[in-house]
Order: C-alpha cells, then sequence, then structure tokens
C-alpha cells in the first residue's frame, strides 16, 4: 500500500517530509492539508493527529505525527540509503540535530515564517515588531552553535 | 568506562536523562553543571556543546547532546528494557512523542517554569504578566492532544 503524506508543502515541516521521501526515492501519494479552509481542524485530521498539526503519515493503518518522527520513519524504510545510520552514536549524532531544530532552530525560523511570509499570505495583519525581536535574540543566540558545527574542517580543500 | 552525564537536575531537561538512567539501571556519574555561576557558558563546558545547554553525555570519547537523544541513547543500551521497541513502528510510536514533548509540551511548560520557578530562584525578577498569558495559551492548545492519547480505553477497568 502507497504510504501517504498529508501535508501543507508550503510549511518547512511539510516540506521537510517530501523532501525525505524524495531523496530516499519512496513511493508516496500526497494528500493535501489546506491550511486556507483550517483543513488541520477538521474531524477528520483531528482523529489522525488530534494535536491538529501537519505532517501526518499513514502507512496502511499506522499513522505517524511530528515531522522529524517521520523522517526517521521513511529513512529507516531505506536503510541502505545511509540517511539514518544503524550504528547507534552515529545514528543519535543524527537525531541529535533533529532534536535540535525543533527544540532551538524551528522556534526561532518560525517566528520569522510568520510573522513575514504567513501573515501577508493569508492576509491576517502586518509583522509584529516585539515577537521579531523575540526571533532575532532566539537566532543571535543559536549562531555560534552553527558556526561550531558547520565550520569545514582545517584538513579539507579551501575551493570545495 | 562509566558514561558521564552533564545536568543541571533542577532543570526537567536535566532530571529527564537522570530519570532515564536510573529506570534502565545505567552506571553513570552525575557532573552537575552550575547554573548559578553560568557554567554551561565556560570554555569547558562549550567545548562538549555549542549550544551552551545542559544536559551532555559523555561515554568515553563520545560527545552526545539534546536530552531526547540521550534518552535515546541510554534506552539503546539496555534494549532488554522495551523502553525504545526495536519493532520500527512501535519505536517511532515512543520517538513521535519525544518530539511531541520537544516542539509542543516543553516551550509550554518552560514558560511556567521559567516565570514562577527560575525567576524566584535567580532573583531575576517577578512573573511577566505577557509571558503567564503566552504559556496559558500554548497550554489550551496542548489539552485536547493530551485527553485524546491519554484516554483510558474503554476495556481497561475502571478501578486501575
Amino acid at each position: 500500500m502507497t504510504i501517504k503524506l498529508h501535508v501543507f508543502p508550503m510549511s518547512p515541516r511539510g516540506f521537510k517530509v517530501l523532501f525525505a521521501a524524495e531523496q530516499l526515492g519512496i513511493d508516496y501519494e500526497m494528500v493535501f492539508v489546506d491550511f486556507g479552509k483550517q483543513a488541520q481542524r477538521g474531524a477528520g485530521f483531528t482523529a489522525l493527529n488530534p494535536n491538529q498539526r501537519m505532517p501526518v503519515l499513514e502507512d496502511g493503518e499506522y499513522v505517524l505525527w511530528e515531522s522529524n518522527a517521520i523522517v526517521q520513519y521513511l529513512a529507516s524504510l531505506k536503510p541502505e540509503s545511509g540517511m539514518l545510520p544503524s550504528d547507534l552514536k552515529a545514528r543519535m549524532a543524527a537525531v541529535k540535530w533533529q532534536f535540535w531544530e525543533s527544540a532551538h532552530w524551528d522556534p526561532a525560523a518560525a517566528i520569522f515564517m510568520f510573522e513575514n511570509v504567513v501573515k501577508a499570505l493569508f492576509g491576517i495583519g502586518a509583522p509584529d515588531p516585539a515577537e521579531l525581536k523575540r526571533g532575532t535574540e532566539l537566532m543571535a543566540r543559536l549562531a555560534p552553535t552553527s558556526k561550531a558545527s558547520f565550520r569545514r574542517p582545517a584538513s579539507s580543500p579551501a575551493t570545495r
């Protein structure tokens, strides 16, 4: 049975699971969750995810929500991809970044997405300067982690 | 080599990994991260975790941060505990709640912890009514999920 991915694809959390499925070469059917019609709060969707959030994965009778859990599930269907290593230490080094994204990156980035993009998309007001200030402070707090962790190793070719 | 857990144990995120280690019967050494002295921003701690957050796990040369990744790591050392099932679908059903905790529960609960507990503990001002209002709104948003998901099955004994 084909896996169904319920997504609002313009959301980074929805796009994330589509991206994973595409990278992994997994056959799936996309089910559009129409945010414009508040579809994620409808009875049908709420029965899938009481938290009323997309994305949601359906694999036959099995239902899974939370975007990062869905990415782990998809990656686990294709162990040969190496996207989620089978070795415990290597796997947790990847999972660590999923939790960092969930706990630190997403809350900072989501403020800018909501204030600058979502509000304009749905015509629900102008960006709130106080929220943008809060987002900027959260983002500044994350910069050292990104710099320390994504720095090019000293031994790597400078031209790469 | 004994696993080291760097924690500020009064934090739910620190307590979480201690609780997992105790439940799993894992031998560990607790290293106190002194928030009162901003130890988490010191050079030694930053070398372990550039994000300057506890908890951090050290297992020999291996370093891991993000509390939920640490719980997964500890549970994976004791597969016979069943805390993190080996079956993919059952495991993801558990991991899903870790990401829900990270993305939804913790951000709501942390507001009350910070405003009502941390501020008093470190003498850094009175609770901010605007923040408490934001926390209350986030918490109300989560209630249906908790109710739907932790409801006692109709078949279970009412006296349990």
